[in-house]
């Protein structure tokens, strides 16, 4: 049996009774094809098959390796590329799986339009800017877009609108009526977009974890969003935890103390095993320095004692995502018993109780 | 013949004339084994390589991958673990190399050197804290460490001393009068570890790519530090660019614009291909607006004119060694003819006069 304690550090680690407390609570409120899970939040394909275990089993990818990872690992049966890509070879690779798979593709431009098509891709999404300034075509010249597309043979299968500014407003009142608008916007391009196409026109895809529940389906125009794309909620990170949100973090760095001095400690998890966009990661009982390439300094709050050298420390990452992209597995543990310093014993040898590790899921869609 | 507009992108890119000057400007002041080059910097031994051919055949590393790839690739004359580590698997993995190679192992307490010791391995550095709140026992204590860890039958090598806290000081003469303080605690620590040492006690070592050429040798303290452990500067950053050091930045990551609006631009690089701890990256000639998992949103300065989708644009990464970490391959290119938008063309299919790629070095020592 393999604890915690026993594992090579750094070390990602999930709490499968928040992971699964998380996905139910999901689950709930977005069942089966009514929520795309994002798959680039997690990478794994391992986990992939634990939401299609509870009847999502469309999902949304963010690199043409995580569409063809997914595909491979069974999990093919409706997947959207929610990213814009001018790569050939890699719109190529995608259309080749079309016989065993289904792949849509967003465009928001001629040039990703025709490109698609060149390349063999039958399935589309017009990607619609909502407000975010990155992707999506204006929403005046989507119903254009979608014309030209289907000019071109392709089958336009709905609109998406991705409103990430929003996800992380604080007043709840102030994000549902900025989401609403930004939902109003995309349910009329998908009208027009409609207009323009087939039957199978029937997507409209938006949100993310920070809006997943605000798609009132008592409300004609939210109820209309019938895809959320969340990913981020089934671990979650302290930066969505800051929000009103019902899911708790349950994905941890797992950390041995290699050095402790008079007035710090340090333990091997640095910034190459921690997405540090959101900054500092935290360590529950602690107060971090700082973050290196391999290491973390640390000293105790309200005069704790230090931790010992082999003690193992569970530090929480400020962005699960980029995290995530670092390691090469995620250690399922059946419950992560408390976080923060593991134990003061000073006996490297020292068995500290801790979570069993029940399981391991490969992040095996890294990279583009 | 492969391009950079060539390349599938994310993907890393260095100069391969700006990295020979970087090489060569360091093997002048710092020749052959003068320096330990640190292969934290770049987790490759295709570059590794580079540096051993013009006689660095001594190596820094930070973790037990890097040492046991490092052996594996032929590169194990002189291995430093730069690192504690209290893993007895890894220090049982590393010991057994000790046939093909050598392997030192830093320690900074009774518990490091316990354990290096029952693991196999022979050979250690005191390492010292200088002033950096990390690991490094304190100097007053590194005689009777080495004392101790004769006591357990350890070879001890010498004394390291990382002074990272005086990496980045702006004003030089501040620095070097710092840097000597530093050096000369590390020099009396050596002098108080030699009497309890044998002859195989030799090194004093420390530095980076900040403090490089502060080694003064006509400087009766200074001239006694006998190693560098510097590995940023053969690639450089924009962190370390904005000190005034004789390196330039040689490495880069090209990605595609895949959207265009009226006000910005987008490419495929993201902050899972770039090392965000010292913030944004940079893009010449253009306003980086932020960076999200898969794309950095920009604009253009001075009027010029937004790039169109297809265009490959080239980014400056502000921290190289993070940034590597998420590569699995750096594409050495023969000349980068200009860094920031490679063409305004509009044709995705137009060719960018651009940089040859003459190799590919895989970012094999990723992970620990």
């Amino acid at each position: 049996m393999t604890r915690i304690v026993d594992l090579p550090t750094p070390a990602l680690i999930v709490d499968r009774q928040k992971f699964d407390a998380n996905v139910a609570t999901m689950a709930a409120v977005r069942p089966g094809l009514t929520l795309r899970p994002h798959v680039k939040a997690h990478k794994s394909t391992a986990l992939a098959a634990q939401l299609a275990a509870v009847g999502h089993t469309a999902f949304t990818c963010a690199t043409p390796r995580e569409i063809i990872g997914m595909v491979q690992a069974g999990l093919g049966s409706d997947l959207l590329l929610a990213n814009e890509t001018v790569d050939a070879q890699r719109l190529r690779a995608m259309a080749a799986l079309q016989g065993a798979a289904r792949v849509t593709v967003a465009i928001d431009s001629e040039t990703t339009a025709t490109l698609a098509a060149e390349c063999g891709i039958k399935d589309v999404l017009i990607d619609v800017n909502v407000g975010l300034p990155r992707c999506g075509v204006a929403p005046e010249r989507a119903a254009a877009l979608a014309s030209f597309a289907v000019s071109l043979g392709l089958n336009v299968r709905g609109v998406m609108g991705y409103e990430g500014h929003l996800m992380a407003v604080a007043d709840r009142d102030e994000q549902r009526n900025k989401v609403r608008a930004a939902m109003e916007l995309l349910v009329q391009c998908f009208d027009d977009v409609r207009g323009q196409c087939g039957d199978d026109c029937t997507i409209i895809s938006a949100g993310g974890t920070g809006t997943f529940n605000l798609y009132d389906p008592s409300d004609p125009v939210l109820a209309r969003v019938n895809e959320v794309q969340a990913g981020s909620y089934a671990l979650m990170d302290s930066h969505y935890g800051a929000l009103d949100l019902p899911f708790e973090q349950a994905l941890y760095v797992v950390g041995t103390v290699i050095s402790a001095s008079d007035g710090w400690a340090v333990i091997d998890v640095g910034l190459k095993s921690l997405g540090m966009d959101h900054g500092n990661p935290t360590i529950d009982g602690a107060s971090v320095w700082f973050c290196s390439d391999e290491h973390i300094t640390f000293s105790m709050k309200d005069g704790r004692p230090l931790p010992s050298i082999g003690n193992r420390v569970i530090v929480q990452p400020a962005h699960v995502d980029p995290t995530i992209a670092l390691h090469e597995v995620i250690h399922v543990v059946d419950q992560i018993p408390m976080i923060g310093v593991l134990s003061s014993g000073t006996d490297t040898s020292e068995t500290v109780a801790g979570g069993k590790v029940i399981d391991v899921w490969p992040v095996n869609l890294r990279h583009w």
